[in-house]
């Protein structure tokens, strides 16, 4: 019985090697190097199309490199009897408040200006609002959200949450469901997108919570492609509704040349760099999972496949 | 007696009208409606040209509304036996923080990078270190400097300081003195400058300095600009030794048109915008100090003048 490893790029080669240390006594496949797919018992996947994990029909395990998990819930071949897992990490939520903390500085203090400033040459100050004065609202208080709240408070901004169920987090102002909505965007200049991409999420970064929004405001999106309208953002920010937007995650990635978001003036597109489980972390996640798997040990971080995330 | 206010612009009119209903009952001349010199008590100044204390026999305090105070130690009109003051408050030294963290994080997260490969259309992925694995060096750990090391440390940073006497701050390596400098600058890679201007801080930021760092580093400075020597600068970066740099603070300002680090690539010029003192915060240190000056307590924030700051 083997693994099958189809892994994202980022750490090339070493990724592989790590693992192959780590798991002396497994076999390890490097995908496309399948092999009779009965032989698969455990996946570790990063991305993949519909329809990829079907053949694989002694799955014991299928293990996710990324944290969002919405591409295997929306794959009709997923085998929902086999537990499926993620990374939970420290170190992983950390890399996701440093994204968010940079561009939440980057639109505080108009960095924009000050570069556009620096091409014309031009001495053109401007006074600083404080952080105490710059609210953000952070979406989604899980793996990611909790964290960069955390450092958000820490940094002296005025900072809020939402989530589908209460949370209590020292320093933030917390909201919760469909009815918490509006009073928590009501408050928010600065939106931060950390949610699960589910049924109820889809779409939800749309002109309805702009508007909602005072006019002027900022978002910054690291959670999934799936959560942005792109045609009601590029509005926004044509009419003023937003000043600013930050944008990790896409429909289509990479985003193709022809997009309109490159050129929409007062967006950043960022491509899809927000946040990756270093490798230690990943190769350290993965070899624990192993380890209760085969000694009949609950296994960790594991997707709840009803709730949807 | 009056008090001469020769404020900075960044306020308009409120600064002066927020002064005049703090003080209702002391006369305030805005500069330069001086009347009769002889008739001055107190000055309240933010930059001046050499001399121009020295028409004031009778002063009796010196308030200072930015940080720096080094114009007033390097004109030999300062009346030396008057006390100066200069405004000293968490707010004020909490925008700063904002700044440094602001570029620390630009550079730290190669923000320069994301938007140069946006006005190509390029999708150009590249992974991130974590902040835990980049130490900002901290120059200077006084009003600015002490909570600026703070909040890096707050976001994970690996934070050292640097001082002329030795400061413990929580989570901060700590060097002083000429002695401790070169230990201080071979493990720092963000170099951050918040030192008071001083005959022996001057020009610190040069080529010597800069060489002892690891190569490419990054160096932010919102001191003051006789802490850099410019041509250094430019050297650096040209060479790769630095391979970024946020300059807030000048020799000559605003910067001429025709200054070469306008158009230094790595280099981000800000015009002197890094942080200022609220209005309140402003008014409200002024009107204390003149109070205890009129109840014949000691005045707060005073300057030791040989020290030099
Ligand atoms: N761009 C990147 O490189 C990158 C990297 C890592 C992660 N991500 C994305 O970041 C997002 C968050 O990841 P994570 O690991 O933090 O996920 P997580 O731990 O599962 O947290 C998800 C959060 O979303 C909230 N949520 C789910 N459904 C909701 C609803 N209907 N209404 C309100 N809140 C709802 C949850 O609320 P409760 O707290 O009430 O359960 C929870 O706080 C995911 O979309 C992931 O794909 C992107
Ligand atoms: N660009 C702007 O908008 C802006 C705004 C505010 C301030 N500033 C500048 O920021 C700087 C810091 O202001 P501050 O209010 O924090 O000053 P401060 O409270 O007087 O602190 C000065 C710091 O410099 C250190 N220092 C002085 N001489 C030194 C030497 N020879 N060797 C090593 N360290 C030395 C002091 O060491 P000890 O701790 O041992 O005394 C202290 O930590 C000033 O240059 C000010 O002009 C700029």
């Amino acid at each position: 019985m083997a693994i099958l490893c189809r892994l994202h790029t980022a750490y090339g080669d070493a990724l592989m090697a790590s693992l192959r240390a780590a798991l002396p006594e497994e076999e390890l496949r490097p995908w496309p190097e399948t092999g009779d797919p009965d032989e698969i018992e455990i996946c570790m996947v990063y991305r993949m199309e519909p329809g990829f994990l079907g053949p694989f029909r002694n799955l014991r395990m299928i293990s996710s490199t990324g944290a969002g998990i919405d591409h295997f819930l929306g794959d009709p071949a997923l085998p929902r009897d086999v537990p499926l897992v993620r990374v939970v990490d420290e170190e992983f939520a950390s890399r996701m408040a440093d994204y968010v903390l940079c561009w939440t500085m980057f639109h505080h203090r108009d960095v924009a200006h000050f570069l556009a400033a620096q091409r014309r040459r031009e001495w053109a100050y401007r006074t600083m609002r404080p952080a105490s004065e710059v609210s953000v609202g952070v979406m989604g208080l899980g793996q990611m959200g909790g964290l960069t709240a955390r450092r958000l408070v820490a940094q002296g901004y005025r900072v809020r949450g939402w989530s589908r169920t209460p949370r209590e987090i020292e320093g933030v102002e917390s909201f919760h469901g469909r009815e918490g909505f509006g009073a928590f965007l009501r408050g928010t200049e600065i939106l931060v997108n950390l949610l699960a991409l589910t049924p109820e999420t889809r779409d939800i970064l749309c002109a309805s919570t702009f508007g909602q929004m005072p006019a002027g405001g900022v978002v910054i999106s690291a959670g999934r492609g799936g959560h942005l309208v792109e045609e009601d953002l590029i509005a926004a920010l044509r009419s003023g509704q937003l000043r600013g937007a930050t944008i990790d995650a896409f429909r289509q990635e990479p985003l193709p040349p022809e997009h309109p978001f490159w050129t929409t003036p007062g967006l950043v597109v960022t491509p899809h760099a927000s946040s990756t489980a270093s490798l230690e972390t990943t190769v350290n996640s993965f070899r624990e999972n192993v380890r209760r798997l085969r000694a009949g040990e609950p296994l960790l971080h594991r997707v709840d496949l009803d709730r949807g995330y």
